[in-house]
């Protein structure tokens, strides 16, 4: 009983204006059809919908719908007239945008961060860059969102994260929040990327595995059409998985055989180090790859065949239909995903695999954002936040 | 659009019987809580409570709720009026049971079958015992429930399952709601042990993983809770998981090194078998165990480690709270999930380490039907089935 209580004073309830909000949010209805399907009286359907104009949220749709008889107006959300700020922190790089309510990005900017700075810094960082976007862009920015990489537990605390000294139970979203003047949420950088990636590229997959393959590797899962969690948030954490192939390096984390030492980017500068390769950086390993350096790129297959071991053990578990492979060296041309497909083919078994599709990631550079801006526009147009905005309308 | 009618037309809508049912199949209500909850009119509410006591599926609840002002009756589903029957099917034993509408087992049967001998004369006999269960049970059977050692589609069909030859396609609900009269709902048999192993040890548990270990090796997984089914309903099949640990044996797949070879019953056997031991069958392995032989238990906490590597993998991704063992093999004393245990904690990083819990099954044989009589109440209390129910009362 707490439980629904609390959903219902959250302005969730069935006919409340976050449940006509929803409905419309997946496409445009008629007030008879939000009559029917809220099981409200028109007159409270037609409140509704007059407050969430006034908020700006929901627009008349630009079709009439006919059903036999005279065409009648059909209502769609508007997201147009509000923006999320947005922004996918890596360990090395970051991305800010402001993007509109169904998180199409509308500017964008990328810079060299350095996540071991530490919060104050970078977040002080963020919260400028996000102040900047949004004065560029002259729209009412309702909310932000943020991916970070490394665990983040389901109130958007980062927890004990090996890429991010110093972040342990920061309060980000408070921080943020502050900053900005804004609500503000948090999220792993793969789930916002898995999030983003679903959006832009696979709208109608309800089970799609992001395995993102920087730095390190991490992966978001969309199962059964949600993003999964996870008892502690932790879900898809793959970098510290066993890998077979990984020929037994010591991993930071004290184990050995992780993922994470032989395929992610400082997995692959290891492997190029032993072979007396003077490369450095992941930089100089893309531009030879871009080059048509075959050994460099046999290296990323050679990666890609450790990584997709790991991963056809997660199809086995989580059938999904497409497994999409992002990240740096993830979108660096077809050779590690190549590898990854290679093996995974190899094992999975013919229910899970007939109609499995192994890919490069499409969204580029604003999969992050387009994630973290859903996130935060989810959370900002339902419950509380919502009721408190109409009000203000 | 087109899913939003039909989830409207199938008497799901907010305020309708079955949303009055869902409510109070999660705990006691009163009148004006559920019109609260609904959003609906008293004189609706009171109307939908009418139909579903003249139904016998809700009763006035023995304590009354007082909120400072004078007691109100509450309601609360009554799960004792209709039965469910159900069956578990496993490779060469099958379970048959009837129980409550909650899943209570009111009377249990267990025989041995041959799952090989194909669906006709199965399915024949699967249909015969539960009539007799039924007609033992004197209650009104309202849906059967069938748990299949085998992939199953989201539809109910069996897909190629290598361990039920001559099922493949098989409209196993078709069957056996033809035989029966009654509804009828089918889910591999780890699935259903998910559920009932849930509702049984862990009720307040939303991430759960249950790995069931009989002649073969599948899995349930309950995550952000809800159970897992993956784009073909195949999601949580581990027996052809590449492990590390399984010294590369051919497995009747076409593939090498998968976990079935060596950490399924049938794995266990041929590893006796390689060591030269006389035992040949699960049930002298068992007896065996019991008696306190250690060569054999060390076979068996071998065969966990295997596991466990696998299970890590597993634990990675989808970070759960419990880890049960089940099947034959999982509920043999302690010596295999003491395997599994050990290879969990060895490779899991922290934050899905601190909080989770890795343990033999509690439900004990009962666990399948449990779940398959479940899985059944859920899809007979809700939708179609429940407005005919009603208008049929």
């Amino acid at each position: 009983m707490t439980l629904l209580r609390r959903s219902l004073s959250m302005g969730e309830g069935p006919g409340s204006a976050g449940h006509v909000l929803s409905l419309l949010r997946a496409g445009p209805l008629t007030r008879s059809e939000l009559a029917e399907l809220t099981g409200q009286a028109r007159s409270t359907v037609v409140q509704r919908l007059e407050s969430l104009q006034a908020a700006g949220l929901v627009r008349e749709a630009s079709n009439l719908t006919t059903t036999g008889g005279r065409p009648s107006v059909a209502f769609e959300f508007d997201p147009t007239q509000h923006a999320i700020l947005s922004a996918d922190l890596g360990i090395r790089r970051a991305t800010f945008a402001v993007t509109t309510l169904a998180g199409e990005v509308l500017s964008q900017l990328e810079e060299p961060i350095d996540i071991a700075a530490g919060p104050g810094p970078v977040l002080g960082l963020v919260a400028e860059r996000l102040r900047w976007l949004g004065d560029v862009a002259g729209m009412d920015p309702i909310a932000v969102g943020i991916g970070l990489p490394g665990s983040v537990d389901r109130s958007g605390l980062p927890v004990a994260p090996p890429n991010m000294p110093g972040w342990d139970g920061t309060d980000v979203r408070a921080v943020l929040s502050e900053a900005s003047g804004l609500p503000a949420f948090a999220a792993n950088d793969a789930n916002v990327l898995a999030l983003g990636e679903r959006a832009a590229a696979w709208p109608d997959v309800d089970n799609l595995m992001y395995v993102h393959v920087g730095t390190g590797i991490g992966a978001g899962i969309v199962a059964d059409g949600r993003l999964l969690h996870g008892a502690e948030g932790a879900a898809g954490d793959l970098g510290h998985i066993f890998a077979p192939g990984a020929r037994g390096r010591a991993c930071r984390c004290g184990n050995v055989g992780c993922l994470d030492t032989y395929a992610s980017g400082a997995g692959v500068l290891e492997t190029l180090r032993l072979a007396g390769s003077p490369l450095t950086s992941l930089d100089e390993v893309l531009e030879r790859v871009a080059a048509g350096d075959a050994d460099v790129a046999g290296v990323l297959r050679d990666a890609g065949r450790v990584l997709g071991d790991v991963v056809a053990s997660c199809v086995a578990l989580l059938n999904p239909r497409v497994v999409v492979v992002g990240g740096r060296l993830g979108m660096a041309g077809e050779a590690l995903v190549a590898g990854v497909r290679e093996a995974v083919y190899a094992r999975v078994l013919p229910l899970a695999s007939r109609e499995l599709r192994v890919t490069a990631a499409r969204s580029g550079s604003s999969g992050g954002v387009i994630g973290a801006a859903l996130l935060a526009a989810d959370a900002a147009l339902s419950g509380d936040l919502l009721e408190s905005r109409l009000r203000a309308a």
